[in-house]
């Protein structure tokens, strides 16, 4: 052992794989549709780039998840087509745009959510019971499973195939990653998902906080009982979706504390966002627009890779606020094009979205506040107005908006004016370009790529078959042992008993006392007559 | 900015730095005295190499902290001599193996424990009150301070020259690090310092962990009460070590969950034990001796920095155990030889702990179970027999063997034959070289190395002044509010006052319902009368 390899293993271990002598691993991905797997592609590249394979499980239909020469991809059919799969999702964007009363938009929204629901189950059980492909993942022998927790089918393959898994995700909806990792979550400074809370709360706001708990305590349940039965029937054995969680060994979170707020950590947790920072050199025809810009530069205009149209009325009314700016606006739409669009307002079917964004010539970045695009925004210090529309973007929105770096317009009720204010606001104001920049330097000085973090993990979990060591204890408990409350109650019982018999003690010796006295008193008295 | 800038900015950052055009920084430092300056030691060696300034303000008489080229010495003069030092150092020591009563043993220690505060508070006394030096540090314009809150004279100094600090250390005995950064710190699986206790507890040994943690409410205060008042005057209004501890940006933590049991962790906290590890090819002198060891290799013995000598009648019997195993034993010892010295064992006023430990021909470390020494024998896969006098050795020495990777003895009780089968054990029964090794393995496994990582922080504090997006709400919040006991209180109240008028309409209703039933009764028989 020499010098250089004891002080720097993972160069070595980088060496090694470059030379071919590390033992390459065997990963199996099972990726959740949806923005979540453009962070997952990247690393899947660099980890094929080390000399591992790789091999995508995924859908016959789906959103964005597509073969690549990265890794294999190994697909399955479901009973539906890309039509109805595409008609569901654009129904759910949609249907957020109609108005009416409260309830009548909540059993609408109930409605589709129930569609969605319905898609993601049937993918998932036609993967399962696929016994061709299951026999295929059976005989494959792979090292580890990395899958995004959003939906347990991942885990249950995981359980199934005894494999050590790695999660990628930024949160869970009921906030079942805290009780699949043990991790505190102190309702008091931090916000509940939904809530639209910073980490400083009055005392009202902390009442708000607490009550968003209560429905988690039978939502995931409700929530996750189809995948539970189906787990259940798969495995032979009764098992819940915390149960399947909990087996994780790494959970890459794609979370930084320059957008969400401090808290608690646990030793498997890492943190991996702006693994999709890199950038490449625009195509010529984007370079072509971004230069005829001039000196106003541009604005980045995206509703996320879920919104490809939205109703025409609300699209006129941002066509007109965008007309306002003197930037020229990229705005990513596959919709009808609105009559009313201004010059300065270039309609596009696709952008490079994060390469647009690092241009020195980019003022601003319109967005729906997904956490993708807004670490995009953060990586390249480019202030934003957001839209947020469904999901965690409400919470990304008000985090953005506390840090002073953007401001959110709510998309339903805004008019042109509000967005060509925001606009000129962040743009001119120099307060949001300064913070943005602020959080940027702190987002982008760190020790270590994201990236490589997460390759790094990945490849440990490989090597080491799991990382029980960061496993904490408090997995062996129940939720009275976890908070001591036996314990308590057991040294409350024996203080009481304690006092209870010193006071029957200092009563009994009283009595004695007294009694003597009297009997003292009476013989006293009895003597004196 | 280019692709390379934007994938990897802390390469870019350590190219600025090598060709000069990274801002250097002015770093101070205020090392508690002991084995902590040997890790802190290291760090400062790369900082000066990485172009920026390093000053380190020490007592004159300190045990270990002494001038070096990496950095510029400040120096400060105390009412005591080295030799004073000295004496009570070897006092406390000798006094641990001095036998006698249970009640006798706690007097004596305590006698001796407050003539080491008395030294520690008086070095701080004379560094706080020297008007040149600290009118030095003032004018200095420092970046940041490097310190070990064991003793909080660098939180102090941090304070009065509104310095962003940051921490380096393994804990602080009475849990102050869970206070001052607000990290929970379950009793039911994070086992106090000195109960002895794993992760995993029985009932019984959960009621022992929650008992321990009583003393901490008041016994902090007792023992940091005159830093307090230090404090307190110096900075010219009241405030509390807590209070001073809580404004860290960065708690650098020797801790690595090979060794320790897994729990909960902050934002703030950066683990980077095993900063120690590197180590340089062993003096002729060493090698010879290594060499002359033969098939059966070497043991390495050292009680620690803080141990030259013990009490001879001790020293013959671990001299008699040593003798009755084959290998050569380095046993560093200042104290007079024992007269039975065997020849297999070999004494040195001083070794290259380290570099031993990574001679592929040690077989065994005999430590005292410092966090230094442990650290270094997990690196270099060393199965250990750990012999713990005071501190958190009790507890490394646990935590080493409950992973089985080596076995603790009592040094007062030990006899020579528990030394011999001990030390046979860890060579011949192959289990404690495969637990180390696992544990070596997984603790050399990492994405950076520790001392990169410590270096990093050092310098992204130094950067942004501080790190306070790092920085958990939960400061801000009171014990009820922080435990949501005002909400509880709330929302328990709203939910009894709900049920009492639900109550109480019910029984108004029935009330009349039974009045009209009454009512059209009587009518009823009035009426058939």
């Amino acid at each position: 052992m020499a010098l250089g390899l004891s002080a720097s293993p993972p160069a070595v271990l980088l060496l090694l794989s470059l030379l071919g002598l590390a033992a390459a691993g065997k990963l199996l991905v099972v990726s959740v549709d949806g923005s979540p797997w453009f962070s997952i592609r990247e690393g899947l590249h660099m980890l094929q780039q080390k000399g591992h394979e790789v091999v995508v499980v995924a859908p016959e239909v789906s959103l964005h998840v597509k073969p690549s020469e990265n890794f294999v991809m190994k697909m399955y059919p479901v009973p539906f087509t890309q039509e109805e799969m595409d008609k569901v999702f654009k129904g759910s964007v949609m249907d957020l745009f109609k108005g009416g009363p409260f309830l009548e938009r909540v059993i609408r929204q109930y409605q589709q959510a129930k569609k969605t629901s319905a898609l993601f189950l049937a993918t998932c059980t036609h993967l399962i019971h696929n016994k061709e492909l299951i026999r295929y993942l059976e005989e494959s022998k792979f090292d580890a499973i990395l899958t995004d927790p959003v939906l347990p089918c991942g885990a249950i393959l995981a359980e199934y195939l005894s494999l050590p898994s790695l999660y990628f995700l930024q949160q869970i909806p009921c906030g079942l990653e805290y009780q699949a990792t043990q991790c505190p979550n102190p309702p008091s400074y931090v916000p509940r998902v939904f809530t639209d809370l910073t980490d400083h709360m009055t005392f009202l706001q902390r009442v708000k906080n607490m009550l968003y708990d209560i429905p988690n305590f039978f939502l995931c349940d409700v929530v996750f009982q189809p995948y539970a039965e189906l787990a259940s029937e798969f495995l032979k054995r009764e098992v819940t979706v915390p149960d399947l969680l909990r087996q994780a060994s790494i959970w890459l979170m794609k979370l930084d504390f320059v957008l969400h707020f401090p808290k608690p950590l646990m030793p498997n947790m890492v943190l991996i966002s702006g693994v999709n920072c890199a950038y490449k050199k625009l195509s010529q025809e984007f370079e072509a627009m971004v230069n005829a810009s001039g000196e106003h530069g541009i604005v980045v205009f995206s509703l996320g890779s879920m919104v490809s149209e939205i109703p025409m009325k609300k699209a006129m009314e941002i066509a007109e606020g965008l007309g306002a700016v003197p930037q020229t606006v990229l705005w990513r739409y596959t919709g009808k094009a609105p009559p009313n669009l201004p010059k300065n307002v270039k309609l596009v079917k696709w952008l490079p979205q994060n390469d647009l964004l690092a241009h020195p010539k980019t003022r601003a970045f319109i967005t729906h506040g997904g956490s993708h695009g807004v670490y995009e925004g953060i990586c390249n210090a480019v202030p934003m107005v957001l839209m947020p529309l469904f999901g965690d973007q409400m919470d990304n929105a008000k985090r953005v908006e506390s840090r002073g770096a953007g401001l959110t317009l709510n998309i339903l009720e805004m008019t042109s004016t509000d967005i060509s204010n925001a606009l000129k606001a962040v743009i001119n104001d120099k307060k949001y370009k300064e913070n943005i920049q602020r959080l940027s330097d702190l987002h982008l000085d760190r020790p270590i790529h994201p990236l490589d973090l997460a390759v790094h993990w990945v490849e440990f979990v490989m090597r080491h078959k799991g990382a029980p060591h960061l496993r904490p204890a408090a997995h062996d408990l129940n939720w009275v042992q976890y908070h001591s409350l036996d314990v308590i109650a057991f040294l409350a019982a024996v203080t009481l008993l304690f006092l209870f018999i010193s006071f029957k003690c200092c009563l009994c010796c009283c009595c004695r006392c007294c009694c003597k006295k009297g009997r003292t008193g009476k013989a006293t008295k009895a003597k004196s007559h």
